[in-house]
């Protein structure tokens, strides 16, 4: 908005004064990150709010993988675990990937889907098996628990893909903020927003938002199967606690339908419209900046690869390498192209490596695809980097792995940005073909500049947002207003069927003593006439 | 959000810049009003328009109240109907408010209750049929049209409280934005987001969000009497017309649904929190703004309340004076104050007028409410008048009359800062205890002041915020992203219906056909067992 043209200049000194006065005060935050490209995110936000004055407290297991103890940005709370949690570890996500790999291969099959969802299920419950026990250990740790009492938050920043953080918070009766995309097997919008199955796919079910009548049946059963999953193999995990320290009245995602401001990582420039709350910030793609210059040594490689210009891979944070029977297929199709490739891979150097291929072990992502010569990026669909390539302006090739990246992935496929190939089926030419598609046919550049502009085109940054809508719950002691407690409700009350249930009763009822009424009546007037006539 | 602050004003300036880069071209907006309190705020959303650069052209008939011909901000294109529409006799009210209030004094019988709605409903399809004309009195006028056309507006912006513009801006292909609260019996969110009837209370249903069972009862029925009213009073006026000019197979309401953006006139400070959609925008107080100093004898009235302050009454636009009765238990009730009183009123004298109340034809309403002599607003609960007197923090007497004016009450009182009165049953001590109480009772005046500084707390002004979003539309052309096209499909799809029935026959016909085998199976087994023992 022009805050310098007038009439508006009046009001907007006024927003903006009416805001820095109701913002001088500097809070305490007690922040629950994810460990992994979660933290990355988690890391901005913290920044932001160390630099706005606020004294911000995180909450970190001694097996950390990113996490760090020391920083200037923030005190750490140490807690040690029982067991470390197995997505600490660095191995894990290789060797969870390996076995969906092999999942994968075996096609589609009914029983390969079964095996999905079992591993899914198994490894999601062990993963909040073992996170769960930070509230265990902060609660059983009652010096902890006073000190964190006397220090007086002011609000809980939570990312709640692991929510032992929402326990603890109840605990210290704070008003909480959630940084988040998922939550448990569910995307968040899902936790309080309306999802009709008919036009919101269900997660995981990797479906469009225009479903056929077969994809709307699939969609249900993952709906179902999704509730399943969060019931049984997550939620239960959590409820237990819930029950063992507040009460058996207690209700575990009553608690998480009760945080005040959802900051969302999404943005409907990527995710398809759906039924939002007003309580929801959407926040997607607040990590994007404009990109600085390259490395000396990058910036000649880029440079020379003339009119041509290059293709950037990388496959994230979790994944170091992918078998060798792949990369060998990947690094045949770059070596027929005229671009140059820069290519994060950190496995076995594949023996057919063209020359026009530089493999690096880490590589300035956000930098690279804001270069001008940038012209593809090869990415395995993580949210991080769907938002750099939409904010940059870059089409995809996708290579999806895990979890989220098949939907992501999708989400730009339908709308022209991007071309998606299944990693188990990839050859050099099938691959080859899917980088020509993209570098050569206008629609794909064209699709990713209007998603470009359109999600620059904001009142104000994602990251400002995000900053606001944590301050305004610190300055209001929460969001009562903005958040819906309708799921207090009993479910059949929730969807009325009581209701319903009740008005056809009445019909009935009603309906039924009309029919016998008349019925009587007639009965009566017929004897009547008949006695007559006899 | 603190713009100076680093490492944020860079991000701030970057947004700026960006924002200003995109907004620089000056485009053509086409604007369909509606007449009376809707036009006041319309007009400061023109004015805004106007002096950003655009060129704004209003659609107004030539029996207009309140839409003037001749303005500095605006050129006008007048349309003659065949009938003047209703509303736009300033007498209309006045008689259509008697009625109501003889209903609404008979008490809350099911006749009355059913009279009341037939008077809605007549008189609502009267209006619309009047209105209705606009749209044809301009397809048929092919050199209108053909200007229009022309004229290659970039977006049309339409208050949809009476939806003639919807058809014509159709015609000309343009993108949409509503300036809406209501649509026709039904609140604008209902129209295309999710409006579970357990918690969000129907137009009309004067019900809280937390309803007894029996309440939720009466909620589901308002539900499907707005439905009914809607279709056969409302809708089918403009279906007919949709029909007529874009042949049998278009749908008047999937036309209401592809707007691009609804500018709601709503603010979760008042408004029960509720789903909503991602191309909502909620506008709510955007004509709120502080108050200037009172004209010379009014400034000395006020002052010479000394400690007691100041009450203003006023009943807005619509309603010149309420009957005699009525009027004189209101005097007798404010004769008693200490305070001194300035209402507004345009009918008879009441006889029995205090010294300390003063009757003016009409009042710097935002003025008085933003003075601080004024202690207390008794009003009609018109949606202008309640959001400022949230904006100042005025406790309210209120006094609903017709419309939405209960409703918006209500909220108020919920939210603990207004006492609704029955002007039916209004009789002076009544009304003099309910002015002490939101006078003296400290709860009125806190609660008003904690739903003030929530409304204050946003990061953009309300009215900025309208501005860009209906630039956005211009800049690109729509708002496909945030629009969902879930509508387009039959009722029974879009609620799941036929895949609930599908899966229930698959597990009927599954359950029926493993029975029937494993019965069979048994009756087999059986037969050999005894076979063989004979």
């Amino acid at each position: 908005m022009n805050l310098l043209g007038s009439p508006h200049c009046l009001l907007a000194l006024f927003t903006l004064l009416g805001t820095l006065a109701s913002s001088a005060l500097a809070g305490k935050i007690l922040v629950f990150p994810v460990d992994g490209s979660h933290w990355i995110n988690m890391k901005l936000l913290i920044e932001d709010l160390h630099h706005r004055g606020h004294e911000v407290s995180v909450v970190r297991t001694s097996s950390s993988w990113y996490v760090k103890e020391d920083s200037p940005h923030y005190k750490s709370i140490t807690v040690t675990l029982p067991e470390p949690v197995s997505i600490e570890d660095q191995d894990y996500f290789v060797s969870f990937l390996n076995k969906m790999l092999k999942i994968q291969k075996s096609g589609g099959s009914p029983l390969a889907i079964m095996q999905f969802y079992w591993q899914m299920l198994t490894g999601l419950s062990q993963i909040h098996k073992e996170a769960s026990q930070l509230a265990v250990e902060m609660f059983e740790n009652p010096v902890l628990m006073q000190q964190l009492h006397e220090a007086r938050y002011d609000v809980a920043l939570i990312d709640p893909g692991l929510p032992a953080g929402v326990l603890v918070a109840h605990k210290l009766g704070l008003p909480t903020v959630f940084n988040v995309r998922w939550i448990t097997s569910g995307e968040a919008h899902s936790v309080v927003a309306p999802s009709p199955p008919s036009y919101v796919p269900a997660s995981g079910s990797v479906l469009p938002n225009r479903m056929s009548f077969i994809e709307r049946v699939k969609n249900m059963l993952h709906y179902v199967l999704n509730a399943c999953i969060d019931q049984y193999s997550v939620f239960s995990v959590y409820q237990e606690l819930a029950e063992r320290y507040f009460g058996p009245e207690t209700s575990f995602k009553h608690m998480l339908q009760a945080t005040d401001i959802w900051l969302i990582r999404s943005d409907f420039v990527f995710e398809f419209p759906r039924p939002i709350m007003p309580n929801f910030v959407h926040i997607g793609g607040f990590q994007c900046k404009p990109s600085k210059p390259l490395p000396a040594d990058l910036e000649e490689f880029v440079q020379g690869s003339g009119e041509h210009g290059v293709v950037v891979m990388s496959l994230g944070t979790l994944v170091k390498g992918l078998p060798t029977e792949i990369t060998s297929e990947i690094a045949a199709g770059f070596a027929r192209l005229p671009q140059r490739v820069i290519w994060r891979h950190l496995g076995e150097r594949p023996q057919n490596l063209g020359n026009n291929t530089r493999l690096v072990e880490w590589l300035p992502q956000n930098d690279l695809l804001g270069h001008p010569k940038t012209r593809a990026f090869v990415a395995h669909g993580g949210a991080n980097g769907v938002y750099e390539s939409i904010y940059h302006g870059v089409p995809v090739v996708g290579l999806p792995l895990l979890f989220d990246q098949f939907e992501n992935i999708l989400r730009l496929e339908i709308r022209g940005a991007a071309k998606a190939l299944e990693v188990t089926k990839l050859d050099s030419q099938s691959f080859y073909a899917a980088l020509q598609d993209v570098l050569h046919r206008p629609s794909y550049k064209d699709n990713m500049m209007r998603l470009s502009r359109i999600h620059h085109d904001k009142p104000a940054h994602p990251r400002e947002s995000a900053i606001y809508w944590i301050e305004f719950v610190m300055r209001h002691k929460g969001a009562a207003h903005l958040r819906t407690e309708s799921y207090k409700m009993p479910w059949y009350s929730y969807h009325s069927l009581d209701v319903l249930a009740f008005l056809l009763l009445l019909v009935v009822t009603l309906g039924g003593a009309m029919i016998f009424t008349t019925r009587f009546l007639c009965v009566r007037l017929c004897r009547t006439q008949k006695s007559k006539l006899e």
